[in-house]
């Protein structure tokens, strides 16, 4: 096809080893884009397929057969010189992890390859016998045995699938931490890139599916090149121009955040218990680049180049060749462990991205182990000699590889720390949302980000609706972080822009540049649809709202939109945001209001406004 | 009964569930005595079983259901006042490692709890469909659903499953290393007490059997209490004046040998490539009770006491309770690692003990490892990151957790030094006898041990005929280490009476102090059988065969009672040994003359000799 699209589908079956290709459907496609809105849509489509037949959502299994994970770019992947064009989005019905929908977003190649295999997406449904990996070349797919890559990590394992493909190719896999389900598993593709979030990789696990490669050769052909070709040459000058596109990511890469973050007294320490680390500089950007830094890498086609190059030379934590880690990894498993050693940092992420874990469930989980310890609640004989506290390189390090292979301790860090701090019997010390663990901004010294954890709909996230753009970073404005004014508005703007981008797929980091309207355009161009940027924006809308129906069918509403009482009662103590709470239940009835829903609950009458057919 | 048995004998088979007890056969005992002696019996009336059904041995996979475990005690284990009754011993038809008979033994209670809940010993076949673990208490056994242990470390199934029985127990189990099938897997007994060599618990993992427990309250009986009241007296004033098992090992645990050692110029470093370390004293002995030592240990019922409890309280090999580490342990994951970070030895230590692994192979597959990289043999790519080179303590701790879960490049360790040195091209590397890697002394500078590597029925193992007594410790008397002399006189009398120990079974480090006719005595007292010292050595000799006469029929004989070509070939680059290599061929013609074998097979008149009945 001409419009961005493969105009193909890929189902697979488990169960019975059946695929089958169906059309991409383009009315849908008008509709959701692709990436998240479709893979929302299809995941939608099915939830009421199965209660038709009396399977009541809440009844769904995360890790059971039942389960439904798909793989999804959209119009904008693997284009030649869109902005960011090198990602891909992956959804399942339910998260073991949270109960929630799952939904996580990679970058690396292996987007732009599925579509250059033939593509759109993959519905994976079912579950094999025994492990099985899925090869995707050239339009066509076969399931392949996977007994002998069974247990192997992510880097064996792709280094392993790229060596029988007898072409250039990408390999999406779970590592051992998959396998064990692990409930904050990972997926990778291209060794370090990760769809991390609400354990995808567990989902992957428990269907015995190993690996997904993708090669071929098939352009991915836009509806109107030369216009489009003017559209991208704008949009690309003015992310070459703008601070963070432009000069912070790519010469800090994510990293750059650390000293930022903690300047404004945001940077989660100790299991948030402050926000101020004042040894910070220790494991910034900066300091990343001086002493660690091979060199700068990037995404499939990406203009930025946000990806760091790294290694350890010596001590302890050495390691000769990694990538990352990225700024909320750098956070998690070292500013909310107060582990300041950041060759310990690189290790854990490196141990992470080969077992195949979410680095900030992983580094978060931990941390909440650390203070239920120091607290007297993990009695010293549950950790078999580790003295897992605040500060402990080592400790945290072993307890990566501990959490992937369930061993000792990591049993209990392998549930999570929602799971983890019930045990302890202290859940109110599990930083998290719906069960998702928190990332790296204290709400309460930007507000936005608190409404937004906690009405993201998979959970405590923040790339959902990023407000810590105009109330840190003062992109596109800059607005008062402290003030609960105006909060829902932004955030409600960014969390349905946010579904564009999840849904064109490209890189949420070209929205420091470009706005709705050059989304519009350059997605009109790409698709052929004449689109505006009220078109694009009831596009984000509708896919949010229809998560949302999702979700509440599986009992989440107002009641779990929500923070950590952390978060909401005790004062800041220290910093920029000292003294500060968060007001939530003003920003949430603001946020409702706009959002026409009632108890976190969308009204027939705006899903009818937003055309979505129950 | 009253005569040291318990006169039962458990059977089990996992593939149909039956267990049943028989009899202990009272003529074989006399003949064989217990623990290995009375197992090599059944084992060899196994295989004549298996080859009149037409199942060769040589056709007998170590890891199949074919394959026999066997739990054994003997007349000594568990009497009160017997010199160091805690043992137990454990073998097998064959090793996945060696492909010979798999023989280990163990300290701690398990041996002694065996007997108090009734049995002599345990037969175990078959292979359980799904994971099991066997409990027996008091006269009666059970096989129970091990599904929730599967995946525990050591500790946790030794903690959980002391939980369940009602009174004191001792358990047996298998780590993540043994389920993994790592070729030199161990079982461990009352958390840090291995039956480490040969891969017995490999063998477990691949019978899906996770772990025995034992408890009772049996007595164990002697025939004549006074007589052997006052023989103990003496046996045990004898090892108090001993300088080794008085003073030696109370004071300093085995550890006490590493300065020893070195000093002989024969602690083998860097693979072996040199007989003397110049850290050795960091990570000796003297060091561990300096530096680490919490308090001292011991077995069931021992007067010697040589375990060390241990800590290492800070830095990256922090572990807050320990046990260990032995000579042999800090030697293979120290010293031939080039590793002299003890704290870094104490975690790979307590790593293998938790993961469930032989110390001395895992320790030695990583030295041949660092040799082969040096030598760029094993190209980078291969370790994904990790520096792997002598003396890197980092690396060396981290690759015992990646071998038991066969991560990343542990996948290719957890094979054993043998076929890792094939795998990449120069299996001269390994320095192992018949796949077993060897033990911590250079026969280049002892030849007495070096005749015992070669002519074990194991493979390169130094318990078997442990001449390091006379040729460096000087007990009981000094003899030169670097004569050939006379020396395969020792190694027969050695490994004879070695036989005699693990067949009472009692600890082999009694023997510093006592000889054939305490033995003699103790056991006549103890059996009520009258038995000379020359009696003693037979049944012995006697084990010895018949040991022997198994290995031959997997293809066993004198090719393979050698050394690597580095110990016959290369001159020992310094130290007290400088200059020396091993002159083997003199000295197994001389042993195997005294031991009436040609070509390292035993004549039919030597076994009418030792009343073996083929």
């Amino acid at each position: 096809m001409s419009n961005g699209y493969t105009g193909k589908v890929l189902e697979v079956n488990l169960s019975d080893g059946t695929i089958k290709t169906v059309p991409t459907d383009m009315e849908i496609a008008k509709k959701y884009l692709g990436g998240k809105g479709y893979a929302t849509y299809l995941l939608y489509k099915i939830l009421k397929e199965y209660e038709k037949k009396g399977i009541a959502p809440k009844d769904i299994n995360p890790l059971g057969e039942e389960n439904v994970l798909i793989f999804a770019t959209g119009p904008a992947t693997g284009v030649v010189r869109f902005p960011t064009p090198g990602r891909y989005h992956v959804m399942a019905l339910r998260s073991p992890l949270t109960g929630s929908v799952a939904s996580a977003n990679s970058g690396g190649k292996w987007g732009p390859y599925l579509k250059f295999a033939g593509f759109d997406a993959i519905i994976i449904k079912g579950k094999a016998e025994e492990p099985v990996y899925l090869e995707v070349v050239d339009g066509t797919a076969e399931l392949k045995c996977a007994a002998d890559l069974w247990g192997r990590t992510t880097f064996d394992t792709t280094k392993i699938l790229s060596g029988r493909v007898g072409k250039r190719c990408s390999v999406a896999c779970i590592g051992p931490a998959g396998e064990n389900q692990v409930l904050f598993a990972s997926i990778m593709n291209d060794d370090h890139r990760a769809a991390g979030r609400t354990g995808v990789g567990a989902i992957m696990g428990s269907k015995n599916l190993k690996a997904i490669v993708v090669a071929g050769d098939q352009k991915v052909e836009v509806a109107k090149p030369d216009e489009f070709k003017e559209l991208a040459k704008t949009a690309l000058e003015k992310m070459r121009k703008n601070p963070v596109t432009g000069e912070g990511l790519p010469t800090y890469g994510t990293a750059v955040l650390v000293n930022v973050i903690n300047n404004a007294g945001i940077f989660p320490t100790k299991n948030w218990q402050t926000g101020v680390n004042e040894k910070a500089d220790d494991i910034s950007g900066e300091t990343l680049a001086k002493e660690y830094l091979i060199r700068n890498g990037a995404c499939w086609g990406c203009q930025i180049g946000c990806a760091r190059i790294t290694k350890v030379e010596t001590g302890p934590f050495q390691i000769l060749y990694s990538e990352g880690p990225e700024y909320e990894s750098i956070w998690s498993l070292g500013g909310s462990t107060n582990v300041t050693d950041l060759a310990a940092i690189i290790k854990a992420n490196h141990l992470c991205d080969e077992l195949g874990m979410d680095t900030i469930s992983m580094g978060s989980t931990i941390a909440a182990a650390m203070e239920l310890r120091e607290k007297g609640y993990i009695p010293d004989e549950d950790l078999e000699g580790v003295d897992l506290r605040f500060g402990n390189a080592a400790a945290m390090v072993e307890m990566v590889w501990r959490t992937a292979y369930k061993s000792g301790f990591g049993k209990y860090l392998a549930l999570g720390s929602k799971r983890l701090a019930e045990i302890y019997g202290n859940p109110e010390l599990s930083m998290s949302v719906k069960g998702l663990e928190l990332p790296a901004y204290d709400p309460r010294g930007a507000k936005g980000i608190g409404l937004n954890y906690a009405t993201a709909n998979r959970g405590g996230c923040h790339v959902t609706g990023y407000t810590i753009s105009p109330e840190i970073l003062g992109l596109p404005e800059k607005i008062d972080p402290l003030t609960t004014e105006g909060k829902a508005q932004w955030v409600k703007a960014f969390q349905d822009f946010t579904c564009v981008v999840n849904s064109a797929v490209n890189c949420l980091f070209a929205t420091f540049a470009l706005g709705a309207e050059d989304y519009a355009t350059l997605l009109s161009a790409v698709t052929g649809w004449d689109m505006s940027s009220e078109d694009i924006m009831k596009i984000g809308e509708r896919i949010y709202n229809l998560e949302r129906v999702i979700i509440n069918k599986y009992g989440f509403d107002g009641k779990d939109d929500t923070l950590p009482k952390r978060l909401l009662a005790e004062p800041m103590p220290e910093g920029a945001a000292q003294g500060q709470v968060v007001d939530l239940e003003k920003m949430k009835e603001e946020y409702y209001k706009l959002r026409g829903w009632v108890n976190g609950v969308p009204t027939e009458e705006k899903l009818k406004e937003l055309e979505i057919e129950l």
